[in-house]
Parts: C-alpha cells; structure tokens; sequence
C-alpha cells in the first residue's frame, strides 16, 4: 500500500480524504480491489470526483452521511451537481476519538483543544465534563489537527484524532473513546465513472437525486408513492437546498433494492415520467450485507407473469 | 334487415334481444358492420353470450348500464363469469315510451297497463298523474307487452312500449314521451369472442372486472389508484357481489383510454400485480367519440423516453 | 301479530313489504320490539317509506341488498332522496325457494312456472335441469305468485316462492331449496324518521350517501382515504345513477363503526368537508354482532389524548 | 444597543451569536421589541438555548437554515432535543461576504486568507479565480476571522467576513460580494419559552419535528398525507438522523399556517394520533409575509360548519 507510484496499465487508483490515518483512508482500506493498488491523498471531495471524471483515478471513496451528524452536505451536493459518476459500493466505518498530545503533555495541561469542527461537536460532552476551561482551534480534517501538534503549525495542546493516528506520529494517548455517541458510524460510497450497475446481489441498494417537477401540496407525496405502491423501502430521505432561493430543495434518496429488481426498474420509470430531474447514482451491494426483504407481490415474476398477460390481451389470445 | 336467413360464409350473424322493436334493436342498428347482415332476435343476456361463445353468431348487443337504473347486474355478472368475451364496441339509445293500446281505445278506458318492470318504474310519476287507479300487469319485455296486446296474451288494455312499435304492429298512440327522465338513455355494448382490440381512435374506453386480493381497509384504493397515478379517469365504477357471502364484492370499471396507450398498459400491469383476479372485456370506440383528455405527462411519448432513459442506465452509458 | 288493527296511543305500528309470507316479513319478525305491535303490509318500498315520513307508522322493514343480487336499487334510490328517515336496525334473512302448485298438480304437469323476476333468475339452473321445456311468467312478489296460483289471477301451473308460503295457502311442495346459491341472504334495515342513534354496541355500522364533488381522476380515491386514513372498514360500497346523466353517480357505503366512535364522527367531518353532498343514513347494530376491529391508533382514547395536546400547545403549557 | 448591560425588570435580553458584526446581530436587528433591549452575545446555539431556558434571555436568535447549505443541523438537533421552547419569529440575512485586510494590506499580497469554513466554502469560486494560490486557516465565526486579524491571533493576509465588520473594525476593503451566490440568504428564528403563540396574521408558519411511527414502507407518506389531504403545503422537509442508528431520522417541517387555523389543528391532531414523538415548534409570522393560499375547502368555516352538521347528526336533528 504506497501513495502514488508511478502510473502503470496494470494499477489501479483511489483517491481519498487524505492523509493517511482518516476515517476515508480506513473505509478504503475495506475495498479488496483497491488492495496493493494506488492510493491518491486528496484534500476535499470536489478534488476526489474531479480526479474520477477526469481519469486521475479509477475510483473516490468519499464520506457520505454520518450517524449523528446527518448528511454530508458537500458530498451530496458534489454528486448533485457533478454528471458523469456513479457510486459502485457502500462501506461503513466505527467513527472513534481519541484525544493525542506530544509526548511528555498531560491532561491537566491542557488548555487549547486543535479538532475539525465535526469531530469537536461529537466529544463535546466529554470534553465539558474533562476539560471544563478549555478553548477549541478548527482543524481542516481530524488528521490535520494531530498533524499540527507534530509539525508545530497549530498552537494548541492536544488533539482530537482517529484512534489510528498513534501508528502515525509520535504522540501520546491522553485518553480515548472520547466521543459522546459509542455506535457512530460513517457511511462511505466508492466513486466510478458512468458504468453498468455492479449485478444485483439481492443485499442492494440504489442512490437517487431527484428534484420535485413544481411546488405544489403533495409533490412530494407523489415521488414517494412511486416508491410505497412497488414495495420499496427508502433508507435514506434527505432534502438539500437547490440553492437558487429558500424552500426549493433536492431529494437525495436511498432505496433497498437493485435497478435490475423488476419492481425497482418499475418505479425509477415512474420517477422519470413524474419528475423533470431524476439523477441515478447507481445501484450496489449494501454495506451491512442485509438481505432485502419486499411482499411476496412485488417479485420479479409477479411483474414477468403480469407482462405477458398484457401481450396476450393485446394480441387477442384465449386467456387460460 | 332480415332475422334467420340461411348461413352463408359472407354473412355476419348479430344476436341482440328480441323481438324486433326494442331498444336492443336500435342499438343493433347503429352498427354500420351490421347492416345487411343476419340479426339473430334472443330471449335473454345468456343466450345471446352463449350464441357468440358456440359460434351461433359472430356478435352479441347486449344492454349495459341504463342512465337512470344504473348497471344491468345479469349483463354485468354474465361478462364476470363467461369467458372468452371481448367488448368491440358502445351504442347509446335513447330511451323513450309511448302508451299504445288497440284500435280504438282511449286513455279514459284504461285500467290496466301491460309493462316491462323496469319501464313501468321509469314512467311510474306520469302514470300516477294520468290514471291514478290502474294497475299493472309485468312483461317479460317492452315489446312483449304490446305483442300481448295485439295477440291477447296480456289481458291488459294498454301497454308502455318503445316509439318504434308504431310501425311493426297495429296499434294506436295514447300519449308519448312518457317517461319520467326525458334524458334518459341506456348504454349498450357490443361483444365479440377474444380478439385483438380494434386500433386506438383517442376516444376510447377501456372495461374491466377486477376482484380486490382480501378484505382490508385500503384495498379498493389501492385499486383506484393505479388509474389516478397514470392521469386516468373512470366513467364507470360499479360493484357486484360475488355471491359467495355478503359482503364480497367485484368492481366493474370503465377507464378512459386504449390498452395501447402507455398509461392504460401500465395500469393494466399494476392492476394484474395487485390483484388475483383483473378480466379484461375490451377496448373500444366511446359512443359519444369524445376525445380522451389526460395530463401530458402520461403521454405515450412520456413512457418511451422513461424507458429509453431507463435503458441508457442499466448499460452504463453516460447521461446525455 | 296482526294487520291493521285500530290505533292505539300505545302500540306501534311497522310497515312491511307484504302480503303475509315474504321474506320481508320474515325480517320483522327478527325485530324483538315489533312483536305484538301493528305490522302494515305495503306494496312497495316507496310506499313503506311514505308512511314513516307521514306518521302512519313508526318504522319500516325494507330489503337493501342481496347476496346473488347485489344492492337492491329502489331501496338505495329511495334513501338517497327521500329526507328525513334514519336506519335504526339490520336484519338478515336465509333465501330459500320452493316450488308450490295447486293440490294435486305434480312436477311432471308442469310447463308455466309464475315467479318474481328476481327469485327465477336464483333458480335458473334449477329450472333449467328440472323443467327444461317450462316458460315464465312474471309476478310482482314471491308471495303474488303464489296467491295468483291460488285464485286463478295468473294462469300458471306453478310458482316459486318462500317456504313460509305453505303455512299460508293450500298448496303443494313440488320441490324445496331450488336456489343456485344455498348461502344466498338477503339484508333488511329498519328505518324511522330522524331521531339520535342507538347507543354504540361495539359492533355497529354506519350507512352514508355520498356524491362527489367533481368528476376528475382522484375524486372517490379522496373519498375513500376518509376512511382508510382513520382504520375504517368498508363492508359496501355501490354506485348508483344520479339520475340526470350517463356517468354521473353518488355512492352507498357501509362503514364499519358508530358515529359516536372518535374514528368515525373525524371521518364524517372529512367526508363533510370534502363533498357537497353527504346524507348521513344512520349507525346502528350489525345483524351479525361481529364486534367491528380496528387497529389500536385509531382507538377513541387516542383522539381524545390528541386534543388534550393540541389545547395545551394553544394555551402555551409547557409539554409534560 | 449595548451588550450586557446591568440587569432590569424592564429590560428584556435577547441572546445572539456573537461578536458584534455577525449575521445573527443583523437578525437580531430585524426585531422592532428588540430596539433599546440588551443583547446579550454567545458563542454557539447550545449557551443561546441554555440562556433562554435558564432565565438569562428572554429570547435567542439562532440560524436555522441557509439557502445554499441548507439546514443548520446543530439548531435543528438542539430544537429536537431542548424542551420547552417555542419559535416566535422568522427573519432573513442576505448574506454577503467581503474580503478585507490589515491597513496597506494588497489583494495581490494575500496568500493566506482565515474564514469561517461555511463562508469558505461560499466563496471558493471567486478565491480560484482571483487568489489560485492561496491557502485556509478556519476561524470559529465570520467575525472571529477579521478580528484575528486585527489583534494578530490569527497568522493570515486576509479575511472573509460580513460587510458591517468595516463599521467596527479598522480594516481594509480587498474585495465584495465574493459570494459564489448572490441570492444567498440565511433563515433565522427568534426562540423562547414555552407560550402561547402569537395571534394568526394570514402569513404564518407552523414548524415541527416529527419522528416516524415505525420502519416501514409508506410511514413517511403518512405524515405526508396528514398536511396534503388539508391542503396545507411545506415550505421546508429536512432529515435528521436520531443519532441511535444509521437509517433513524426525524423530519423537521415547516409547515404554512398557524395552529389556531382550523386545517393545521386538524392536520396536528392526525400527527399527534400517528406518531409517538410530535414535537411542536411553534406558529409564527413568516419573514416574507407572504399570505398562505389554500383552496376554499379547507377554510376554517367549511371546519366549523361540518362540526355543526356532525353535533346536528347525533343529536337526531333533522337536516335542514
């Protein structure tokens, strides 16, 4: 595993949020593909995508949503915005703190806490309840912070930083599971270029952006039918500011199942004739694995079955 | 026009209830197809069915739904429950009375009224205004109830009768326009053995029979909306019970629209998923050739482009 | 039991489709208040309700629907236009048919069978196997067939009517339990003038008439969601012609429940708002005492609780 | 307008996010009760609620949402977790950044610029543009990046910042509107304790958080389902995730019209019954003062009218 080598016919590459030592990099680390493959650094998602759509790299894996903290708003509004990718795999990563300092600083030394303002909210708790009179430096990512106490380049005394960091640097644990919520996770989506779905696995599920055709009561109901009326279940619902004025938004969706699920096929073709933008992001394998589950009546040879006996009424055959 | 000419391979044969001078006869001789052809006069529904199911005749006229007396139940259950119908076509009559008896009465001597249950029921206010102490004598059909009068049959001294009757039996005209609703009309329909829909006209209705998959509350309106959610309206929706127990229903529905139409084909496929039993009788010409009007999102070319889009996805070809 | 006897400031009087021996009578004698009260045999259902709205009697025993049948037309006609009347009771009656003859007559002499239009049709296929050469004619009762048989009014060789009819008339079985069906019912209601409901049972129905606003598509969808949004069951739901057009229907509905149920009177509410025309029939006691299930959000303890809350957050109280 | 001044049982405080300059301060502005009031300024939404809670403010103001980057998660996590508060007043900053410097300090001398990582973040595309070679340090507020500046905590060429900062700090303008989005506004709420709301003015909002019932296709329909069948349209849908789980959110909404309109107390009585966790933000006038539009038959006469056509039912009234 080494950051960018020389290019070669054979390697693939990844970028990441780097430096090495992030949640990214641990969620990348999860890719057998990307094993022995090249690792690209970079420093936000629009540079990630960027190197996709224009042949830097192979694939991105980005940060997508958080368990606590919701949404990635850039993330979601770069997959908005940005044609030509589609998201290839699902991985989640454990979201863990520790609190690092040089070596020879103490707890009770500490007066000035370097965080990317993310991880500082989710130790809040903690750090008012241990660290009562202390002030907060932002760091641009969680690695930076513990990067700037090494190096020198952030005047505080400790910092908030992936458990990993300590096989990185040479920095003192000061204490650690400092996050207020033990089961926060990140969800990371593995970036490709426009390609065919991966083929269905059963454990599927398809990522969707798509804005409402006008502003009237019930739009919105409407879209989610298209979803309720074949079964589907959404994981995810989250609404994000076009941005051109306040109250008009995009939906970003995640549904369980495939887009080569009949039932699945059935209501993206809803979706397209109920709204003027319907992004697809792609379909893929589920981090958790879960299989998904649907009545009985929204198989594939429920809608199979149903297509033939439309031909037979058409073309004036007995019914049986 | 002539009933049971010898068969001849060039020949058409209609089924329609007789005897000539009903209504169904009228209906009959709206059908430019039929003219010159052997119309077949039967005493009910099922023999004129079974006439078109054991080749007796090439086509059934059989009343539908009377705009005053609602849906005729035995031509509604015979369509439920004989199988290999298809409708072809829709004729609307309008349903007028006279009062005729034999030569030489007058509406004074009247006392006793010769009537087709349903007519004496459509003309029950006029009759109570003009011979508030008659009585009735039912028929077995409009015509049958002057029939008896000329043959003595029906020892009655008048009889409710269709305006035709004047010219086919020797009668004399008491008073017309008898009937209660003078708008009143009634639907029929023309039907077939199974074969292709004649082609879509964009004034055209599409009949079905549809049974609910159980008994919980939403089910029928889960049926309803796989019409309201393609931008279809329903002219007719009518439930019949089963029969088995009360309380069991199957639902008779006239759509807007041809199963050649995308939106009505896409129905037709919710409709099967959904429900264990969806008959299909047709798609045909509407009678009064109004122009099917839908919202043009559920155009056909709306459907094609939705599943070019749909296409386009699954192959991975980048987005236009 | 007795007809017509002198007024009495203390007896009541119910009218009934008669004469003595229909299976409308049968319905009465279910009614534990009716007993050694005035029973008025009428002609017809307009009849039967002219009386409770003029006073000539308390309440009126009339046929609703019918198992094989379907709704029975003149009833739900009458309901929906004539005001003032409440449906206070239900009654169901088994319908069982025989075939009676004058005494000595046997099966094998018969070839002109007398019926009620409606109990022929239940014993076509009866007929059809047993007296493959018969001919019918019509008669306005089960009940006038029989007594037509008995004073020569209908030249005929038999009739079909209630088994009831032997205790009657001095006639012969023929034949018994002729029917198609041998589950075939029929649903009687009680009615009254405008009154308050009968206290709740717990298994209780409620009869509406309902017309829709317009006619576009999603108009009886929004009709039924009043019921579906608040747990209710439909055990009917029938369309009839208004009558001034084709295609232009109002709808008889049974819902499960009593409009003293929390989940009933808001789905009345609704009802009320959503259409100009509403006719409230009545609540009152299922004939099959099946106590009406429904899920436990819908319970009245929930509406009761939910407008606790909302005066709260009206008044400004903090939340508990 | 001072900050902190001694306290008086005639003087009212009002919490902000402070220093001075900020866009808060300039919502706090918008507030006519506000005038001559104390202003008391917080570093972060958390203390601005804790102060109302506790009795230290009268009211907070705190953004609620941007037009560009959408909602402010940590506000709508505090207002779904602090109880006992109430929203009484919605107001709108245009949000405009400048780019200033020390005195003497050139545009063509920066290389280093501080900002707030949202304000970044809205600048990015004129900072490309105009300083390809620059680098970021983030600031914890807009202001705290030009007073760093000014005092030399931070080690910067430049800031980002509001255009008022120039009235309160002796810096240099390098640049305006440098927003990547001219029409950027952010959404304020002026918050409280719990009370009654403030009288309907036709322009109002109503603002919730809701949690769903349970995990299942449909559930968020549901919710839907209760504004859209009363006519009452969204102006804002965000997901929240609970934080317990990945796939748990609650949904915040704004919703047009006021408690005290007869559609929204129904609409919050059928939330209350479906849903475990409804919690009531408050009703208050809209900051655009736009009149809310909805059809004629969700207006609070057509409520109160069924209400009197209901007590009239059960009360055995007849109808009129």
């Amino acid at each position: 595993m080494t950051s960018e080598p020389p290019a070669s016919p054979t390697r693939r590459t990844y970028s990441f949020l780097g430096p090495a030592g992030t949640f990214t990099e641990a969620a990348l680390a999860q890719v057998p593909e990307a094993r022995d493959q090249t690792w690209r650094p970079v420093r936000n998602v629009g540079e990630a995508l960027a190197d996709v759509i224009e042949g830097r790299s192979d694939a991105a894996m980005i940060a997508i949503e958080n368990s606590v903290d919701g949404g990635v708003s850039t993330t979601q509004d770069a997959l908005a915005t940005v044609p030509g990718l589609r998201i290839v795999g699902e991985y989640l990563v454990p979201v863990e703190f520790v609190l690092v300092a040089r070596p020879g600083v103490r707890l009770e030394d500490v007066s000035v806490v370097a965080a990317h303002p993310v991880a500082y909210a989710q130790c809040l708790t903690w750090l008012t309840a241990a660290l009562p009179e202390h002030s907060h430096i932002p760091a641009t990512s969680n690695v930076a912070a513990a990067v700037g106490l090494v190096d020198g380049g952030i005047s505080a005394d400790a910092a908030i930083a992936p458990p990993g960091i300590l096989k990185l640097y040479d920095l003192d644990l000061l204490a650690e599971k400092i996050g207020d919520n033990p089961h926060a996770v990140t969800r990371f989506v593995l970036v490709s270029r426009t390609a065919p779905p991966p083929a269905p696995t059963g454990a599927d599920k398809t990522s969707l952006i798509v804005e409402l055709p006008e502003d009237h009561p019930g739009a919105l109901l409407e879209l989610l039918e298209q979803f309720a009326t074949r079964g589907i279940n959404l994981s995810l619902l989250a609404s994000r500011p076009i941005g051109d004025e306040l109250g008009r938004y995009r939906f970003v969706i995640d549904a369980d199942g495939h887009i080569e699920d009949e039932r699945m096929a059935d209501a993206l073709l809803g979706l397209r004739r109920f709204s003027p933008r319907v992004l697809y992001l792609g379909s893929y394998p589920r981090a958790d694995r879960a299989i998904v589950r649907y009545p009985e009546r929204y198989s594939d040879e429920v809608f199979v079955e149903a297509r033939d006996w439309l031909r037979g009424l058409v073309s004036g055959e007995p019914e049986a």
